[in-house]
Formats: C-alpha cells, sequence, structure tokens
C-alpha cells in the first residue's frame, strides 16, 4: 500500500503502534515494525541510559523504520534529543508539549517529526511548526489527553479540513473496523495503543494486561483534569482519588495524593489496587493477548472485510434505477 | 436501499433526524420524512395538546412514515401516549427511563419502539424489553447524555457484538463521512442531531442557530453530571454554571441555579447568554443553515465520495500481488 502515512515512514501498512509509558520497549517497537507498521519505543518511563539500551536493541531486533515517542514534559529532555542523534533515530513522535520547541533541531538533523494533539488549535500550532505529521488524539484515548474533551469521530474531520500534511487518528482505535472508520473520516492513518498493550511482546505486567482483558465499557474515565487529565481503569486507586474529590482538594493536595511512580506501580509492577492503570475506553472490546504479528494481521484482515462489507452499500434511491 | 434500518421504518435511507427538544417540531420532521429519512417530533418540549398539533400537521404534510421520540421522564407520559395511539403514529423513540415501561404497551399497539442508550448496559436492557431498534448515542453528543462518557467510536462496535438488533449509531454524526464511519464500526443506520438544528426547518430559535455555526472545536461540554449529564454551549450560563461548582454546591443548590425553562429559553426563545444551549461536539464541522433536503442530499452524496475513496485503499501487501 501507498499512501502519505506509509510514504512517510517506509512502512507497509498505515499503522503506527503508540509509544506508551511503560508498555513500549523495544521488544514491542521491534515486533511492531516487523510486523510492517511503525513501531514505537516510549521514551516517557525511560531514565536516558535505559532509552539508549533500547534503541540499540530495537536496531539489532529489527532492520525496518521504528521510531521513538517524548513526551517534553520529560525533566532531561536535551539528554533524550542527543542520544536520539547519537543512535540514528530517523523518526520522533513528541507530546505534552510545544512543538516549536524540538522541530527545528530535530528535522535539521533529518529527523521525521510527528506530533501528537488533542485538539484542533494545537494541530494548527504544530502544523505551524512544520511537522511532517500530527496524531489527534480524541478523548477515549488512554494516558495523558487534552482539556477540550472532543472525541475522535469529532476531532479528525475538524483536524481535516484545517491540517494539508499527513493525519493520524487515535484514541478508540483497536480493529480494522475501527481503523476504516477513521480513514472514512479523513484521517490517513491510525495510532493503535491499548490493544498493543495486550500484546505478548508489551512490557506490561502480566496483571495489567489480564485487566485490559476484563475491561468493559464504562470501566475508564478521565481524571485528574486539574494536573494533567488522564484516562484510566477505575480501580482502587481511582476510587480513592474519588473519595478526595469530594473534599474540594487543592492542586497540591491532588499531587501528593498521585505521589510518584503510580504509572510504574499499577502498569510495571502489576499492583492493580495502589497503582495508576492508564488505558483507553477501547479496552472494553479487547479480550485476548495476541503477539503484534498476530494483532496486525487481523487489523488487516478485519479492514479488507470492512471494505467488502460497505462497498455493497448502496444508497441509490429508486428514481435512480 | 434496502436494509434493516430502511426495512424497519420503510424509508429510503438509513438515517433518522433527532427528535430533540425545541427544535423538533412538524416543520422538521415532516421535511425530513419527505426527504427519506425518518423524521422525529420531539415531544419532551411539548404540552400534551401542542403534541397533538403537531402530529396532525405531520400527517399533513408527509404521506411518509414520521415518529415521536418521548423522554420517559415526561411528568404526564400515560397522556403522550394516549395521544400517540389516537393519532395513529406508527413509531415511538424512547429514552431516559426503563424501555421495560413501555414497550410492550407500545408494541401491542402495532407500534414500532426504538429505546435510545448510552451504554452497552442499557442496550442490553432494552434488547431484553424486546424493542425493535437501538440508537446508541457516544458522549459527544448534544442534550441529556450518560454518565459512562463512552464515545460513539468505541460505544458502537462494543454493542454491536452483543446487540443482534438494528442498530443505529448517534452523536458525532454530521456528514456522510461520520456516517461511513459509523456502519465501518457495524451500525445499520444513524441518527443524526445537531446538523438539523442548523435546518431552515428547525424550531429553533435563529441566534441559536447561528452560534451553532460559529461555535468551534472545543466549545461544548458535558456538565450538571450530578443532575442529568447534558451537553452545551459554554456560554454564560455554563460559565456561571463552573463558578457555582467551585463552592461544592449540593444537588439541590445545581436544581435552583437550573431553574425551569433554561433549556426553552436559549433554544426557542435565542437567550443565548442565560439560556441552555444543548448541542453536540460535532456543531464545530456544521457552517451553514441549510435545507432539510439539501442537508439529506449532502449527506448521501458525501457518503458515496466516501465509499468510492474508501475502495481504493489497497492494504495488500507487497508479497500477495
Amino acid at each position: 500500500m501507498h499512501n502519505k502515512v506509509t510514504k512517510l515512514f517506509g512502512i507497509e501498512y498505515p499503522i503506527v503502534q503508540a509509544g506508551m509509558v511503560w508498555n513500549s520497549g523495544w521488544k514491542l517497537a521491534s515486533a511492531a515494525s516487523n510486523a510492517g507498521i511503525l513501531g514505537l519505543i516510549g521514551a516517557g518511563s525511560m531514565y536516558p541510559d535505559v532509552l539508549r539500551t533500547h534503541i540499540q536493541k530495537c536496531k539489532e531486533a529489527t532492520t525496518k523504520p521504528f521510531g521513538v515517542n517524548i513526551p517534553m514534559l520529560y525533566p532531561n529532555i536535551e539528554e533524550l534529543m542527543q542520544i536520539i542523534v547519537e543512535e540514528g533515530v530517523k523518526i520522533v513522535f513528541t507530546s505534552a508539549g510545544n512543538p516549536k520547541t524540538w522541530t527545528s533541531w530535530l528535522k535539521e538533523r533529518g529527523i521525521i517529526v510527528v506530533h501528537v494533539v488533542s485538539s484542533l488549535k494545537f494541530a494548527l500550532k504544530a502544523q505551524e511548526a512544520c511537522v511532517d505529521a500530527i496524531v489527534a488524539e480524541g478523548f477515549e484515548a488512554g494516558g495523558h489527553n487534552g482539556r477540550d474533551e472532543t472525541t475522535t469521530l469529532t476531532l479528525i474531520p475538524m483536524v481535516r479540513t484545517k491540517i494539508t500534511i499527513p493525519l493520524l487518528a487515535a484514541g478508540g482505535i483497536a480493529t480494522g473496523n475501527g481503523m476504516m472508520a477513521a480513514m472514512a473520516l479523513g484521517a490517513d492513518g491510525v495510532q493503535i495503543g491499548s490493544r498493543f498493550v495486550a500484546s505478548k511482546e508489551s512490557s506490561a505486567h502480566a496483571d495489567f494486561k489480564n485487566a485490559v482483558l476484563l475491561a468493559k465499557e464504562g470501566d475508564t474515565q478521565l481524571t485528574l483534569k486539574e494536573l494533567a487529565p488522564v484516562r484510566l481503569l477505575k480501580n482502587k486507586f481511582y476510587q480513592d482519588l474519588q473519595a478526595v474529590y469530594k473534599t474540594s482538594p487543592t492542586t497540591e493536595d491532588l499531587k501528593n495524593i498521585l505521589g510518584r511512580a503510580r504509572a510504574k506501580r499499577g502498569m510495571f509492577e502489576g499492583d492493580l489496587e495502589e497503582g495508576e492503570l492508564e488505558i483507553g475506553q477501547i479496552s472494553g472490546l479487547i479480550d485476548e493477548i495476541a503477539s503484534v504479528s498476530d494483532i496486525v494481521d487481523s487489523i488487516i484482515t478485519e479492514f479488507k472485510a470492512c471494505q467488502s462489507r460497505i462497498s455493497t452499500i448502496n444508497l441509490n434511491n429508486q428514481n435512480d434505477q
């Protein structure tokens, strides 16, 4: 297949495996790249030397293109960017910050830059900053999210009307049908997160993966809007947080309750009660842990079946016949 | 076109014009039915004798099928149901209540019953209550909404896996591309609200219609979750409400602030400051007031163009060639 996204990244299918904290190490990223999609290492949960090791292992495990996702809130971001360049990473996804800060620096070094946004306003800023592509992520997405709460179904067509560079849809997409829906709305490709959490190659703890399988419709919630909005499973930590909300906490109170390393504790160490379990609404549709290769095959097979099914819809009225 | 939805209602296109309070009188409903989709009168904002008049005028204005949407929280619902039967209405959409209460009573009288839900749990209850079809409405929809905040993109595939009766998607759909996305996800048809608010035939005040055209991405919000969650434009009333939220109000306080007739004041009387302006997120994509007939034509034309576009996507990899 040749479209804007496959050409930009040099990949087979217009699908990106999201670079998620505590889930997206070299095993997941290289498996994704080997399956014909773009694999991303999630640098947000890695110390600089850990990131370097993951990049090096990823290069050993695949000859295909892969990238790194870097949240720009990362404290020692300069160090990460230096490693990206030194290790010859060709694709960087930036998120959670101003796209102007690093885009030209990266592009001067021959690196493809994609920025993740949650609103039309930020999409326009990213295009102005001359990024190569945009990921527009809806309210239903897991993990950190925007304040406008715009859903993927409404965000994608609004961004599409104003953005000419390649556009990837994210949030709520886990299947071939979801991918087709995103492309019907005008996306050139998709970024998929939650479904790859439930992959054999994800570095998430087995207990967290099982929690994702058990999640049903209504089991996630966007919370902590006063700090940085995040969608997570409604586990004990979430319920405790709701109790605190009833006491009119300050943002400082909320920071104290959140504390440090809750995401690691939940997703990487498997503490389902006290940890932060970041996952999207579409987890309600995910019911097995499979290899990345099988997941990609299944998405492509379903996409093609969907394409056949919708091609038979005939909206011609009787007068046209 | 023949599919489950067009057959059930005896209409040309699998599209329903939502029965919205203060927007959906006989003019809108009959124009929709005459355009080949299902028109709905919104009974929620009508006194019983007003509803009777609207049904009678609708019957004079169209020979095609139309229906009535009845929120089951309506105080004198028995009176409305009696009018439905007396006036020979053939299709009723129920919402905001238990589908068991009226479904069998209506079906015994030969009336097709469709129930509107916002979650998989309520979809299963509606199917158990033997309704003829379900509207599953996502978080992005305007007006009253569910507590789970599940978006259309994630709700539809989850409902589809468990529901065998006809399924209409609602929330975030205003165009042919959006309709295609919903059908790719497994819906048999769509219910469209916001775009018909901005129609010539809607009974909304001209100033409210203009406010819908001006609305951009991020301009609506789901609020009043403690009473009944409702999505509305962030106007002065909404901002005042946010100020009150900072004072930790009781639900009684919120009821007092909301008061009575705010929806009428905003949508019907055009008080853009103090009124409640219910509209969906997709309002950010709506930029003209057109006749219902032109809106339907444009949706069908866009749907067909989308169908052509996505039929050319070729996901076969090079090994398959």
